[in-house]
């Protein structure tokens, strides 16, 4: 596909740049009579805004006001596709000369000149963080799925700034600065944050994503495993860096009989495979944490070339989170809850559940 | 899709268990006038056999001799779908009344008898390893098509059982053992082996693979993106629960004054990015690693039940490679190469490049 | 997919039903660089409202204004998703009562009823021809990509009420009622429409659709046939029961030997083909035909039953068109631009052509 | 995709020329515990060979025996990829020098240069009707799905060189020359094969396929319409031409109070829309009409052209059926079948019917 639909049976396609008119989705084959309204979609778009974020993001004011355009009658889904709407009603005029013909180091307008031969330059067009409000939209719709199928999605902040958090309290997380599962670093958080925005820099980190009530056999075997679903799902969020599912890394450096997950007459005995066995789900937890980049937008001087090579430095201006985290971490929500309402939707094909 | 489809445009379907008739599969959307013939994929399959394994792997003998069923005329590809087939002949008549019933603790067993009801219990049926023998043989007519857009592709080992390796010799390491690309390494990995196999364990590690040679533009934005298409690809391989790109996992420590790659005259001044940005092929080295657990299959007696859900203890027998490296290199590079060639002509459709 | 996209490379999913917000869509994969504005979209749109129906088409007043929504910058696509939306002005509110729980005969409301398990029986929600808006408004944007090609699109009314028209001039077909190909057969067509008004029924025809400037070589072998193609396309809209390509049914009532084309030194010498030989352009004219059955909304009472299965008579109110024809032409003619421009950028991948 | 897959999710990829190694194919997405072995697909297979072609076939002998490779096990589907094989065991040594360099009219011998730049020359590569084998091999399977679901397809001559047939006796068309629906027709059909075997010429025919036993609601709206599906399935299969679907292109000359189906309280009370309305099955008898064009190889000789565009004259040789009827009729059933299975498996996602 060409790149801006995610799925295969519950279907999101995305459009919109970030200094258009405004973004928007398609979802389709979601099954019809889930209750549905604006409201739902909102409150999820409303996580993804600042304020939330502690003090890693700007207090720039984005309303984000969702519109159902189709696909809903009475309150409820009819089985058709559901259109939706955000528009962009916070661009301030603003001067582009400066980066209209410059590559921003760490952003996509080298890689996406070279592809198209010009680009959106306005704010990054649909390279920018903005394109994930169709995400968050979409995934929203996914998780009123989801919800009737008895399954829940958490997603919350396990690092920042190379600062590790204990997982205290997933459910609390969902309303708490960072998304932090644990309500004693955040102080330290927020001066970690203060200090590396008087030095002029930027953060990354790490979020977990965690579901829960999931159904046993979920997942398409080889190529179409649940893991690497997610794993695309997740690495396709621009800034994310790395994926891992269950014990990821740590599994490479332990031994057989460590990482094997022995099974008792009620279960797992422990979940280091991360829920997800041979790419289908065991039932358990499916457990998956992305590792994203800091921010490329520093408020330094860096060196560069224009468009047509020449050397220079670039101080990119403006208002800028300090870090993707936490207003990554309902987009990586809903990218959990894209990819499983697909699969539960590809394996009813079976008749084995229903 | 239905999971055995890899691919969009350069498409790879499999079939085949490992103690069935044998492994196959149909490449379709190669473009025509390839030069092609059966020692070409032969001499990736036998990449993946034992002896080159150093220890690490049984030294059980696999001819899996590949066999070309059509696509191919006059030693070219003809542009029509190449369809192949590896016999098993190596199927020892076998007792499996021991597993037949049995969950194996890391396996697939129970997730596969969740999904379909029941199973293919001889040697893992699909979600055996030996799955991978398609893939490698689909990834070898990929490589034919990369090599003439002058695209080289190299997996080799970073770290193995918890022991990194410097990356010194890439070329040479193609026919090394472990796929080391540090000769000074491959006795301290040898002495980890016989330790780890005299206590009846097994070990994991980390596998790098880079492109080089690509044009810059590749990769689809949002869903699409090089690095999520990667991450799909490498994940789908049995073991591996973890992918990074570029500094990866290390990008989320960093600060952005770090983690940016500057740009000069001649080009990008460093590689953090691995090569993508935004979602799409900057020009540089493509740089991904895959974190791979060690192997399920270990010579203890391990806690499970029963399919009827009776506790039990099961001690797997048979002989086994005490890691999945290095055979997962050249199905790594599989991956790469079958990703890469996809999005290669899924991008002439713009009409840039040709 | 779940039925709302067309297209694999060039994709047009579409959304909206036909008393809901609006009707929009997203066309993603078109390449870079192409000239496109409202305008030019809206042209397409304005050739399937009333008007140029001749006497066929009510004169109900269907502004139907579209507006793009991303995809578009500085009067030129980027190479991102084009999203484009059309509002519904004119829902006169409506007493639906009488076709609420009532399935009208020759409609789709029994069938979305027992596959959705309830419908927007609002004007046929998305079962109703307005549908076809977003399709117009795809092809609109299919068809300047062809331009670039040299490619043009043509459909015509050859027959209408039983009535053939001659294929006399085909530009001037596009602004003359009913699209008629033949400038004397208009008059006679109005008087079969007067008399049929009169007797409160409703008509068909066949519409032929025509593609010229074609390279030889586009469409795929076996499934993907460019024939297989257009079947699916022009089949896909409402109100079309048969598709034929060149000679189409007569050429099962001819003998190879006046079937065949023969091919003389300066090509082929005729096209009972339809410009299509093993799925394959041949280069010259592709030709189909579409055969459109009469509007199942008539002012007269017909048999039916009640959701509940009570035996009732139904007289369906409200203005109508006589005949979708000529409103479905530039429909048609929709259908095709996208299918040959999926089929040009899908044959690129062969990097023959460019 | 890149042609040579059929299906979205009970998928059937395919690969193989008619004087390769063989003939193949996967299926892929086929539900897990369906009773299969080799013997009924072997059945199907029959079905195409010559001997039930009255007089119209070669007696050529093909015993096309069919080979799963996976997917199967203990006798019954797995769930897994279904891999099937036919050897070619039928090619005499023979001469193609005069069709090498030559373009044989009414063939795909010039598309398939202009699209490839070379093709497979030998018997018409995988342009030739031995390309079905693959097609009637999964239809196989598709037909066991169904059977399970108490759906049976026919497919039966309705019209053969002009003279039409009287649709009598369905069940018995299965076993009877040029499946023929009426006992009284195969003389008058064999005189007519004699008249035009000594005239040297070869002809068309139309072939109509019944499903039966159908549930309401499958078919996905708009661009998935089942009858769109159809169309597809049908035109992809070489040689035909057109596709109607119920009342087909009487429809077009029909009125509207003469085509509606009104409504009983026992059903419907006639089936011009041949058992889908809206794109959506009605529970009806799905009814469709494939127009097949006459074989393009005579013995005659015919105008045409070299490879390098030199004016010559060709007369095919070797011994060739009269018509693709009734060879053609199991492929329309497969198509047919493999049609239906996957709509059947898309429409579970709905949750609706199971």
């Amino acid at each position: 596909m060409s790149g801006n639909t995610f799925g295969q049976i519950f279907r999101l396609t995305t459009f919109g740049e970030s200094h258009g008119v405004g973004l928007g989705g398609v979802v389709d084959g979601c099954p019809p009579g889930i209750p549905l309204d604006e409201s739902i979609i909102q409150s999820e778009l409303d996580r993804r805004r600042p304020g939330q974020g502690g003090l890693a993001s700007t207090t720039r004011n984005e309303p984000d006001q969702v519109k159902i355009l189709s696909g809903v009658f009475e309150g409820k889904t009819t089985g058709t596709p559901i259109g939706f709407f955000v528009e962009n009603t916070n661009q301030r005029s603003h001067d582009y000369s400066k980066i209209k013909d410059v590559f921003r180091p760490g952003h996509a307008d080298f890689t996406y000149n070279a592809k198209y031969g010009f680009r959106d330059y306005r704010g990054g067009g649909r390279s920018s963080g903005r394109e994930t409000v169709s995400r968050v939209a979409g995934g929203a719709i996914a998780q009123e799925l989801l919800r009737l199928e008895g399954i829940s999605i958490y997603a919350y902040t396990v690092e920042f700034g190379g600062i590790k958090a204990e997982v205290k309290d997933i459910e609390g997380a969902q309303d708490r600065s960072y998304f932090s599962p644990d309500p004693d670093i955040v102080e330290t958080w927020d001066e970690r944050v203060i200090k590396v925005r008087d030095d002029e820099d930027t953060l990354g980190g790490v979020v977990e994503v965690r579901a829960t009530g999931l159904p046993a056999g979920l997942g398409e075997p080889v190529f179409g495993k649940f893991d690497a679903r997610i794993a695309a799902a997740f690495m396709s969020v621009g800034a994310v860096k790395g994926v891992e599912i269950g014990s990821g890394m740590g599994a490479a450096r332990s031994l057989g009989s460590e990482n094997n997950d022995p099974i008792g007459p009620d279960g797992f005995l422990s979940n280091n495979a991360g829920g997800i066995l041979g790419g289908i789900s065991s039932g358990q937890d499916v457990v998956a944490r992305a590792y994203v980049k800091p921010i490329a937008s520093i408020l330094q001087e860096q060196q560069t070339i224009t468009a047509t090579g020449e050397p220079t430095f670039i101080m990119v201006g403006g208002r800028h989170d300090i870090s993707a985290i936490p207003r990554i971490n309902p987009v990586l929500k809903a990218m959990m809850a894209l990819t499983i309402a697909d699969l539960l939707l590809l394996d009813r094909r079976l008749g084995v559940r229903d």
